[in-house]
């Protein structure tokens, strides 16, 4: 009879997968409305369906933070990435025009690290708050020989509505449309690798180390929370005035405009309408070109919201009185699909 | 100044992300209906809500594979783990009662392999379309540091819709009730941090050779998908038959069947009622005693349903005319919330 092999022999801990289910229940509670009908532990998360749309539209969108986790796990500061998470999900589907109704939330790890997951469903729980949005369930997976000891992945999920003849979007696009920049908080959860590359292994710089050109420290620079722009921006697209508009992730500013752009205009950026903040240029004095930076981060422009002419500036005004860096950073003209950068 | 440094030189390669966009476009295609409204590359996807229902309950889940993704590393097998992922997302909303609208998936990996990717997502596609939901979106990360070379994560997300009168669960079973047991069709997916524990390291297989005491290989044994019990189970919970149902996942009978006893009952399973399928006893055989099997694996039980007596009978006979193994399992007893295996 050969020797007996339980799960636990083969590196699953069912029972700290019990604990961490009991700690994150009251940080899923603390996220939840009327709507929410179910408990930590049911098969699914159940969320009343909003009622009263002549012609609802559930919008959804799936993302990850990147290696902006890694940033987390050299610092040991967990509690954070899960709010990157929520607002780069909350803003994406922001595009469509869909305030968040439920998020989940899925983790990776090699062995269960309960407080590890705490501290990350802490800072899911905190974005989910912050947006208005039910934590409606997850999964924490536990894979021997997937993760490194201290490493985890992190995904998570949004369902949002919106009225669907009130989407914006490239439809409503058109020539002498006006573009307004919306700044961002940093570098939001895009370029990690560029940056970590740049930062700890060209620079040897460590987390505690200044951020070159700035008082605050690597740390702090790389681990600034994404933001969310449902607040400040999610009022002007249910007044009308906001025509379409692009978040700015991956690909920066020429990656993202294009997606919303019709046939037969280019989106005119005036590079000169703004200043990249200091960590960007900071970047770019350690020898990323400016192509590249552009095609790789936000730049210190977070959303771009397309709106007429004859709005822009009300709508410039309207985010700032909101407390937003705003402005006018170009127009769309006819041209051919393209983001041109003067 | 210093050597220009890129994204690809960090690692990222943005061409081979546009190129595995663009092949996938195709499989996220042939899972759309009239519901869906956006195309690949939306910041959201956008799905029509369903209209007509009294008091519509959206029901999400999230989900992963777990370490049955190592095994299709292991054999390059990679078209399956995608459909593994979908019915158990499926089965998992099934259990409140829900039919799919829509799905999102998350790879995570470190260097994008574009062979790798198609092949999953072919897998997720073909799940979605044979439990006709719509594949809305997802999400591929390029992830440098965090993955091994060819390896990689997957998460997925579900939402479905069900009339909030029409919910099975706890709350509708009472002493006195009837158990069915439905057949799996495997290991499904749970369990198989063990499994490669004794098949690859204990007892030194490969992928290509027989599973002990089967027919077939422990690569075909390991990878049999995770079944879908819609198109078998669906219609007796819409007839208003089935009371309450549990999908036997991690935990097994005992840790998944308790999850829907009220407080007052006992899940009273008949272990003579059926005999595990042989993958299981061979693995019992090897060294796992029967309670940690037991708690491990499904044994050979997919699906729990709970039934009124009356309705038993005529359930399991109509479970058998869909094609599936059907049999009464045990009853609901007057009790303290327990599963007691007799």
């Amino acid at each position: 009879m050969p020797e007996p092999l339980s799960y636990r022999d083969a590196g699953v801990d069912r029972d700290a997968a019990d604990r961490a289910k009991q700690r994150i229940s009251a940080l899923v509670d603390s996220t939840a409305s009327d709507a929410v009908l179910s408990r930590v532990g049911a098969f699914g998360g159940l969320f009343r369906a909003p009622t009263g749309l002549r012609d609802g539209v559930l919008v959804a969108s799936a993302d990850g933070v990147g290696t902006k986790l890694k940033v987390a796990m050299v610092t040991g500061r967990h509690d954070t990435v899960g709010e990157d998470l929520v607002n780069h999900c909350v803003d994406d589907i922001l595009v469509e025009g869909a305030r968040p109704l439920f998020f989940l939330d899925y983790i990776g790890m090699g062995r269960l690290e309960e407080g590890t997951v705490e501290a990350v469903v802490s800072g899911v729980a905190r974005g989910c708050r912050g947006n208005g949005c039910a934590l409606l369930g997850g999964e924490t997976a536990e894979m021997p020989d997937f993760y490194a000891p201290g490493e985890y992945d992190l995904a998570g999920f949004i369902v949002g509505m919106v009225e669907n003849d009130e989407r914006p979007g490239r439809h409503r696009v058109r020539a002498g449309d006006a573009l307004i920049g919306v700044g961002s908080g940093g570098f939001h959860t895009n370029g990690y690798t560029l940056l970590r590359r740049l930062l700890f292994d060209r620079l040897g710089l460590g987390p505690d180390d200044p951020f070159p050109g700035m008082d605050a420290s690597v740390a702090d620079v790389l681990l600034r929370v994404h933001r969310s722009y449902l607040d400040s921006v999610g009022p002007r697209i249910a007044d009308g005035r906001v025509q379409a508009l692009a978040h700015i992730t991956g690909g920066g500013i020429p990656g993202n405009l294009s997606r919303v752009l019709p046939e037969g205009v280019d989106a005119r950026v005036e590079r000169r309408s703004w200043e990249a903040p200091p960590e960007f240029r900071a970047v770019m004095e350690q020898g990323v070109d400016e192509e590249e930076m552009l095609r790789t981060f936000n730049m210190g422009v977070g959303m771009v919201l397309i709106t007429r002419p004859v709005d822009a500036d009300a709508v410039v005004a309207d985010l700032q009185a909101d407390g937003e860096t705003a402005w006018l950073l170009g127009s769309v003209e006819n041209g051919n699909g393209g983001v041109v950068l003067v």
